[in-house]
């Protein structure tokens, strides 16, 4: 039990949240550690959504309302933190959700399928091809789900993949705490915030964005603004902390 | 199998032995979210140790060697990172290993004493006792061992205990790569360095400081200092990266 007047304790319970999914099987060890990683640029951004992360979010909410076939793929440290989010998101844009996994295992996509099916998600269902420019199985994906999808949004992803998935015209939406990740830097659009805050204003946006300002935002999407933006408020908070 | 060519050799065969070491019960889950967040720093600081973390190294070994009974405190990532180097410096120091569990259960004690022990250190015994000011167990140290102590090493600690063993008098020398940690803030000397970087160094100018020489780097040993050099290292590493 982590002490509940700890002073990091949110941040403690997530990694617990994460420690206890891997001991059911859901997390990845690699998973627990790119966790850290994460939490370590959140450090750094602040801890809180910046003004240009709600930009991005504005922008994410745009692109996916305004899809033809959006699908959001999960893994297992989405499902570990934010099943329920994920839930809620699907309402609010109608998007596919597609298990995908790189540690991939049948054991690890049947019980990540069925914590969000718990939580309320409707996971897409059928046989994995090789679909995707990649060796072995991380080329697997549904044909009618991630392969088909116009606007993939892939919180916490791997870069290879991120650049698979845009070499093939899709649009890229992700959610990375690491602005000079490969991921970050191959997205069409990266949203530097933490899953659990990101989600729920993505959501709200789906629902509130009125029609012709999701048009701007499209528009106006500038991936490279948003990760020098994420990276100054870094800059600028290390240089707060030497105050 | 990493090749040890690799640009990043150091880093990711370090992230595997945590993996394996979680594996076997040595480190906790939480562990390895510990070591991937400090992973993040590491890349921001460049992973190799500057010019201000190799002075706190020589201020750790003037502490050290000049304590009247230093102890090491020990927990699994240290272990399974390190072991081999905590025997070195305790060979070069003199000072007391004590195992010492933030996750802690009878098993992983033995576990990690075992694990000392076969990499030749010799690890402090006796019966825990409720000694240090803070709840439950984690409390627990030996008296002979931390309570006791004048000068503590106490690498990868949690800002709770780091703060404890301050209140009760001692020198407290941590290794922490984010200096904005309140462990980094709360410590006499802060070393923000990769533990296996740091540990040699500190072994070695154990062995060569004179000790005229101690009495200087203690005297003029400023946390503060040692803090914002390593901020403003990360700071210049951003700032390049957004060039």
């Amino acid at each position: 039990m982590i002490p509940p007047d700890h002073p990091r304790y949110r941040s403690l319970v997530a990694r617990e949240r994460i420690a206890g999914c891997a001991r059911a099987g859901v997390v990845s060890l690699e998973g627990i550690a790119a966790h850290g990683r994460g939490e370590a640029f959140d450090y750094l951004i602040g801890e809180r959504t910046t003004e240009s992360a709600h930009v991005a979010e504005k922008t994410a909410a745009a692109f996916l309302v305004s899809a033809k076939n959006p699908v959001i793929s999960v893994n297992g440290n989405t499902a570990a933190l934010a099943a329920g989010l994920v839930r809620d998101l699907q309402q609010a844009s109608g998007a596919g959700v597609e298990v995908n996994l790189f540690h991939r295992t049948e054991e690890r996509m049947n019980l990540i399928t069925r914590l969000l099916e718990e939580n309320g998600v409707t996971v897409m269902a059928g046989k994995a091809e090789r679909l995707l420019p990649l060796s072995h199985d991380r080329a697997l994906c549904l044909r009618h789900g991630i392969f088909e999808s116009d606007v993939v949004l892939v919180p916490l992803e791997d870069g290879d993949r991120c650049q698979a998935l845009r070499s093939m015209g899709k649009v890229v939406i992700t959610i990375d705490l690491n602005p000079l990740s490969r991921t970050a830097r191959a997205a069409s659009l990266t949203i530097v915030d933490e899953l659990t805050r990101a989600l729920p204003q993505i959501t709200r946006f789906c629902r509130e964005l009125p029609v012709e300002q999701s048009a701007k935002f499209i528009r106006e999407c500038d991936n490279n603004r948003f990760l020098k933006s994420a990276l100054q408020e870094m800059e600028a908070n290390l240089a707060h902390a030497l105050d």
